[in-house]
């Protein structure tokens, strides 16, 4: 059996090109003492991994030059000298983009396909999810009556950051690009409104849906639409800063929000967080997030792609705004 | 006699120029019902006044065209017919850039020249240091063993920051324009160290006086130096937004900090305030430093420049970094 990596061989300049990887052979390790082998069945494609693939200190080191690419993973357990892990389990974990993996159980948990496709696991039940719920209700502190907006929209944690407002009893105003997405988390998602800041201006779709101001804004995106979102906040705001998807290919400086002083004005204030750091809550959030999806109250949708060969363009997807809902590699 | 007035007649364009201004007489009038004249001793010169000058939304109305120029003021009761206030009085409040002043004695305050000179309730016992008290210890949150850095170390704000840093067991490094201000606050206020933005490296600095990185970084400046600080920080650090003077005069758009990502990283938060908020706290603050002051914990030092017919000059010596403590204009 020959197993199928990608490895990261060089820094991406801007946007991360096939030549950073290496697309290569192994054959299938066989598990030692205290290990499984599982077989990948989807990975999981997230913007943070852009930043993984950057030299220099951040919140986990950068993957290092002819490693295989980090990524988050859900497989079959397909031979196990693990007694926690029996074959045919199903398994989550950051196994990297590949067809086998090695792991020795560590950081790797088990999953039920009865409560929620596989897939799943890598979007609403898995690391964006987990971003949705603590950086809404632990960084931004949403609150009943908040007026929120999100950025990325529909993307894999936006689409779950406006239903678990909706479901807190926030307003809830998504900013997407193009028509489609916001129909999407409009009419599907249930969110209030949603504003294409592709085809309509920003600023005045705020004025007109975000009436009373912006009291929480969860920011996936950075650049211009946070420099906008800046201008409309409400008194005593919260932003929590999650990711700036519109400038992790930036080759020149980031762009820095220079309508930064609306946060004196407002007595508001920005803050950035990690998910891992919640790690310990993970449960408390995952349990909760079922329940609604059983209720039929937290929609999700993934957007998947077939075969791993594909993985330097389809990760590009991403970056270019094509995606609606959790982008996930089918091996 | 005769009251002399600085009316603002112009919205500045980058930097205030006398021509915005006209200095004018007027009869000194004559207290109505209720109303007591001031003589004003003391004008304050904050930074804040330059976004008083502009037309727009902030966190108070802007000075309308043809009004006195707002102010904080220190001076003597000379004539009252408010049951609160008798002749001799001395009274602080926004008086305005004049000579002579009305008031319904709403928003003034009795002082005591026996607890501090006059000029200081302008400084240390007024705005500037209740704006260092709430800013450092409860917005910015900063408790012992903190590294504390403030910009404007040597400015009004600035000085108070670092001593009460300092008071309360954090490690305290300033940062201002020059030797001069540097000395001061390392050897006359006790800072642990102070860098000199105009002549040193500020990154080599905070790497070599701040080796386990920034927990609460106290801004008054914004711009580039707000930029390298974010390089800095430490875990959950908290940034306070005070106010940015490095931009006040801009003509085009305000530098935002391009490495606001750090507060992703590191799972910090940038937080403005706006001292008014705590004015139901201002009693509590002021008893605190007199306190500090008798005991010879927290120093302050005026810059007083005499002649208000000087005001849109001397005003410049605030942007241009020309002032070491509190810069107050002797009427």
């Amino acid at each position: 059996m020959t197993n199928h990596q990608y490895k990261l061989i060089a820094r991406p300049q801007g946007e991360p090109k096939r030549s950073d990887f290496e697309f290569s052979e192994a054959p299938v390790p066989n598990p030692g003492e205290g290990e499984m082998l599982v077989r990948i069945a989807y990975i999981s494609l997230d913007p943070a991994m852009r930043g993984w693939m950057n030299e220099g200190k951040s919140y986990i080191p950068p993957v290092g030059l002819g490693e295989v690419m980090r990524a988050g993973t859900v497989g079959e357990v397909i031979a196990s000298n693990n007694a926690k892990f029996a074959v045919g389990d199903q398994v989550l974990g950051m196994m990297g983009v590949q067809e086998y993996a090695l792991s020795d159980g560590k950081g790797v948990t088990k999953v039920d396909a009865n409560i929620a496709p596989l897939p799943v696991y890598l979007g609403t039940l898995g690391m964006p999810g987990m971003t949705a719920y603590f950086g809404l209700l632990e960084v931004a502190q949403a609150k009943e009556g908040d007026t929120v907006v999100v950025s990325g929209a529909a993307g894999a944690v936006g689409q779950v950051v406006g239903q678990i407002a909706r479901i807190k009893g926030c307003r809830v105003v998504g900013i997407a690009g193009g028509a489609d997405k916001c129909r999407y988390v409009v009419d599907e998602l249930g969110f209030d409104a949603c504003i294409d800041y592709k085809n309509d201006d920003l600023k005045t779709g705020l004025k007109q849906h975000c009436p009373k101001g912006v009291d929480v804004y969860f920011d996936n995106v950075g650049g211009d639409i946070l420099d906008t979102v800046l201008t409309r906040l409400a008194m005593h705001a919260r932003i929590a800063i999650c990711g700036a998807i519109s400038q992790y290919n930036a080759t020149s400086a980031v762009k820095g929000p220079s309508n930064y002083l609306s946060l004196l004005v407002n007595r508001a204030r920005m803050q950035g967080f990690v998910v891992f750091d919640y790690a310990d809550r993970y449960m408390e959030a995952a349990t909760q997030m079922a329940g609604w999806m059983a209720q039929g109250k937290l929609k999700t949708r993934e957007d998947i792609v077939e075969g791993i060969e594909t993985f330097p363009e389809t990760l590009l997807k991403l970056f270019h705004g094509e995606n609606t809902g959790k982008l996930v590699l089918k091996v």
